[in-house]
């Protein structure tokens, strides 16, 4: 059974990983996306919430399994016995940071490998952080993200607004 | 089953393509290695030559099956029942003229996705240009081609030092 | 009447920025620099102080009006009926994550084109950033800000380092 | 009367050409696109052809006019009245060719600025040398190129395959 | 005397740093290397410890003197009587960075010039960034950092560990 | 005695070529400007006029001797006993296919590593090729070239010119 394993923080989930995960499932018999609990900066939404947004973006993708994480990357790749490591790459700011890492867990765990998908174009430009930038702006962006994720990202911003 | 097509032109084949299909062999079922007859200039190796060193250093890959193929990446891919296609990424302007290529192949054939993999750290500098143009300077790359591709160039450099 | 926006935080303006307004202002009939409430960070300057530098470094350039605004910069793109958006291009660092914004804002508002200036060869290495950057550091950036700026920059950095 | 001048070789006239002069045909009152009659290497079409492709394609917008040009483009630039230079911006290795360009242009004409729009999304991976490629190779670009340029690279596909 | 100096952080000092003090002792007479007081963000190490890790592990380089300096890089340069600046090249994304660097300390010391090492491949993935994450979430960095540094950054994770 | 090797083909040498050797001039006690025999395109300008051309142009630079090298530039920088060959970086794409050669030169010659220097602002932007392009075109480039590149350069081309 070959496995992959997807990890990130999905701060929320965006139409661009679920492409990822859509191209993903093509090729491998199971894939595993790994949501850190552990992001390195304050996250909009918690661990749960951020499971729970991806595990409801992700029905109609019967082959992916949502978890969570914490600890290096490659011990829970190696954990769940995963075959290699799945990544999106966007642009050139991205690739650099993500053959710096790939290289880096390659050192780390010999076995593991990255693989790298390049979402379909109209997703080339979306990113978490703009996603966040945009709805708490005041902007749409219901094509870019699950309608689930929109709803949450509105009501989260009301009540930050409401704290001020 | 699970098929993947590497195209290029492997003029000559390196231990750089080597590590891709390696890491490749893991994921797929079969990997069609497929040599391009069309080169857009003038290789050094013929195409019967270029596929011929391609199968000598591919003994070891039970998995890995060499074809040549001319006209679009994307019909031959399709012809053969390919899943995606294979491509190693290097450095940062790799990167750029494969992700326009990979958004235009999927614009000629919608179903066909490419996949990234990283080579080996030390084979990150490695292009079949910088192979030939070492070796016809007279310089040694054994540790970055098969030694039939090394033997080969060799003979090359030498007839065409004769007809100087 | 052609009107463009030249949205940012300006915090605070540099000759780059100036430089940009100038060659626009050949472009234009009008360009509205407009500055950004949210900077998404901790701002050294206050918005009225940023809106007011801004002011007294453009009264050679009648044809640029500053003005402040929060919220999307699309909307307030289109509430004032600006034809284009114009950004400043240095580095190939500021071009990837202006041509996602780019792409994003023509996503968000289908009428609003992006619109990009090259500063001045002596320009290319300066931003807001670093001019914070030197003068914190006690050194002299009055090639690179007008005198207003530097001024304002030098009280601020005094009373800073009085407060530590 | 405001003029930019939109030089390059067009062989052939691509719809992303196109749509860079959608855009600045609304910024400007006139647009000269500058049929470069000296390409540094072998044309896959004569200058007279070039220009006439471009004239078709262009019907629709009354602002463009088609000429040619040899020498330098700032020469050319100066002699029409041409206020600004403009160039499309696709990727990074765009950006960085396209700068020194700008900042050489610069330098030879002080009073010459560069302008740079974005293409739509859906034609950032588009290039005059792709397209002849995929035609070359069989392939169909009917949604990247007008009508007219498709049927005369299919002609010229044609009458160079007889050649051989 | 030929002396050069090598700023930074170095919070902590990396394999890959000192790959570059050892090919710097190859060409200068003398190369000090200065540690910021100011880092920009909270560091892990006091300035204290950040210049003793670094001298515990340079040892064995007799021509490298660890200093430390705040302010301006370019004052503590002249006050030094430094001939050059050294830094090290690892990505594209390094590049930019430094290269606005050396233009902008070439415009604030117009005598002092910017000479730039690659580090050994094995370590061009390497950051200080890097290093502190990986430990931190339990990694094993042996390889890339002097032991001295691994067993510092253990002793303090685990101290932050405790106080959560 | 520090010497290093500044290898090229200098078709011709511009102003930035001899910006880095007079800043190179300040650290090593010799600089070989080592100019290729093999260009792998049709130069300009034959060896002997390539070399002709450096000398008269570096009169002012005692430090600096120019020599002409056939094969590897590994090979030569040994047998003239070089420390380190330098190279000069003025843009990203630049950079990328340095550090390729710079690490597979050092895996061809262990002992040998590349520095890098950055040219002065106003060069950043000249290259060989960029000079010959624009004096073939009829521009004036004698701000960015020696006075005999630029009469040899225009000799070249009047030659050029009656040929067709």
């Amino acid at each position: 059974m070959k496995r992959a394993v997807y990890p990130g923080t999905f701060d929320p989930i965006t139409n661009g990983h679920i492409d990822v995960l859509e191209k993903a499932s093509k090729v491998f018999d199971e894939v595993i996306l790994a949501v850190a609990s552990f992001t390195g900066k304050n996250p909009i939404f918690s661990l749960e919430e951020r499971v729970d947004l991806c595990r409801k973006s992700l029905i109609h993708l019967p082959k992916v399994r949502v978890m969570e994480f914490d600890g290096l990357v490659v011990n829970f790749a190696r954990k769940i016995g995963a075959l290699v490591m799945i990544r999106g790459l966007r642009a050139v700011s991205d690739f650099e940071y993500e053959l710096s890492q790939a290289l880096m867990n390659k050192k780390l765990c010999e076995e593991l490998d990255t693989v790298f998908f390049v979402p379909h174009n109209k997703y080339l430009y979306v990113s978490s952080t703009m996603v966040r930038q945009v709805v708490e702006l005041g902007g749409n962006m219901h094509d870019m993200i699950p309608e689930c994720v929109e709803a949450a990202l509105k009501e989260r911003m009301k009540s930050l607004a409401e704290y001020k």
